[in-house]
């Protein structure tokens, strides 16, 4: 089941430049291991921003809430959810 | 080059439902047209709307206009833009 | 899987009464028939308005898509849509 | 009476994890207090979000202003409050 | 119980001034009603608009949705609703 | 002449609690005294929210001014203020 | 007494010109005789739009009502009203 | 060449009082020899608020983002910009 | 002297063709007089929109207001207008 | 391929008064150098503000990423983004 979601990061100018690569070196490997897993189905970069747009393939709501809730920049974003389901136009069979 | 478009379905209430009906064939052919074309990559309904989240694939923002005013449906959509490009964190080759 | 859905209705000043009473009578039916499947599960009027919330109960985004869509007031309302899960303070079994 | 409540928590960046346990723990125990005794009748994670969707059976706006602003988090939380009624195509006997 | 009622009216242009001189009749007559009744309690013009502010006194919940989904001028406005309770620093023993 | 007001108190999550009960408590007292002397004619808790609803009575939009920028919390409220007059349809005779 | 009034004119595109022309002459006759009267102090015009500023001085804020709710265009404006006073730091006797 | 300036001072909470005062005495100074010299030409506190409505009278706008981005509270303020002309309806000369 | 339009044309769905094709006609004559007058400096069309960004060079806000309000399209646009003027860094002798 | 992009700084107030300095030294040199480079086409202050309009001229969206993400100033401004094309009325060559 599919979830377009839309983070914008914010992180707090006062935090260390250590503390920030730290926490984006950690939500690097968590996102690629979730890409490898086939959970988090697309990334892109939104550019001129510091913000994603993502499509997740879940089991559920359930699963959605726990990968996203775990993501290491999880306090440091804002986040916007689309639940998302196949077209009847769309002619990709993998896209629902 | 991928831009994220969102469309959101605006259909005055006062359209005879075969000229809507029309529209709506129109706008189905063209879109499924463009997606064999390779133009409009993904295409997904958000639930509980009349609105879609689209990924267009196009040589330049030329292109994106070309296209999308084009849409049988466009005088009648809020359309919101997003150009995309690859994320750092991206493992997927196509992703960009 | 639980939805919240949050429908306001605008009908336009315009439709005739009886036309409008029409629809409402098959709203009406329609949302008893859902609750009755267990799929609309909860139905609340916000109060001082013409808008309700709502707790949809759906196998997936699918689901929840062609229930919404098939509203016969589907055209005429705004609806936000949030995808809910188990809260981890909530005690009651059957919120999830 | 019933009152959906939404609720998104905002803790500061800076504050202690420590604190921040302590407070969520007080959180979940008076959260749990009050669904027991029937006040907190519903109570749902937004998925993707550090949001929830709650339903409160009170005696009145002053008993609700009592439970929601005694919140440990309630400091830290954007909350929005809707008064709820029964809905005339509702069929549960207990929505209301 | 009280409740803050905001109301703005947004008649059509093209409504016909006696279809408009007769609803306004009407709200007026029901306002007036409700008011001798103690159920409408505060009546007052936001200066340099259609708007008004209201201070309503209700049973509960659903009395509310009934007073005010009954104005005659409901069609036509745009309503904010805001539960009130007493104020701790209040000292009058009727603002409750 | 009266105008509506509107507060939400945002005391900095970092100011010490002594330091609140001081402005709070001093917030109270001259909010006291503007009431007995019918300067502020309401004061209602929103419910569910740290805000309140209040009526004010003053000369004009100077002495407007001078009760709320005096008013201990004025550096941490968000303030909306209308100006109200008499509604045509209002029975009451001191609410103008 | 001084108030900040921002008016911007949205005439429905179907008004036929004649009907539009009239209004407009109206206006403008009403605008001036109360310019006149000292009771609109400034009127002018926002740049690259069909919307002014405009400064009243008025007795109270049944008289800015008054003046306001009778202005020929009012159906057709979106009104926003700031009430003014004396400025600490201004040195213009006339500017309160 | 006149502009509508709109600017509302958010002091952050922490910074002492002895650098509150000394910023906006600066300001009042600045603000009085400008208004002295014709640049400033109306400066009104708006009721209830931290914030202004100022009319400036400048040569064009470079003269204008000279003025405002040396006033003192600058980095303190949030600031918006109308340019403004003669209205077909004024009738006073110096409108303009 | 510079502005920054910004404007979004909303053509009334139920405008005949013919008079759609007209208008547009009328306003790209004037248009390009403009341009060509070296009046309207920067014309863009913004992708996937019926929206333009344009750079204006006027004597003062008077003309603004003058060439704006007469295009042919302005009671079919939603208009944003920002004054514009060189930068500290602009190394381009005619950005001002 | 142009796109607008506009700017607005947000520096933290706590922020020593060097290390602004500093930062913007920085800016305004990438800035002329990107100028130089003619990636930057067009770069103007907004009068009376903090921000800025400006049009680049990249490759694609990657390279706009490239740029914009490498401002000094990026952390600290609040930054949008249109992506822009030939106008069908635009009589100059290089405005594509």
């Amino acid at each position: 089941m599919l979830f377009q979601v839309e983070m914008t990061v914010k992180l707090p100018p006062e935090m260390p430049a250590e503390r920030a690569a730290e926490i984006k070196a950690t939500e690097k490997a968590y996102s690629q291991e979730l890409q490898r897993a086939g959970k988090w189905r697309h990334l892109w970069r939104v550019a001129g921003s510091y913000s994603n747009v993502s499509i997740f393939d879940v089991e559920d709501n359930a699963e959605l809430q726990e990968l996203v809730s775990n993501l290491p920049l999880f306090p440091y974003m804002e986040i916007r959810v689309k639940p998302l389901c196949r077209h009847p136009s769309s002619i990709r069979d993998d896209d629902s």
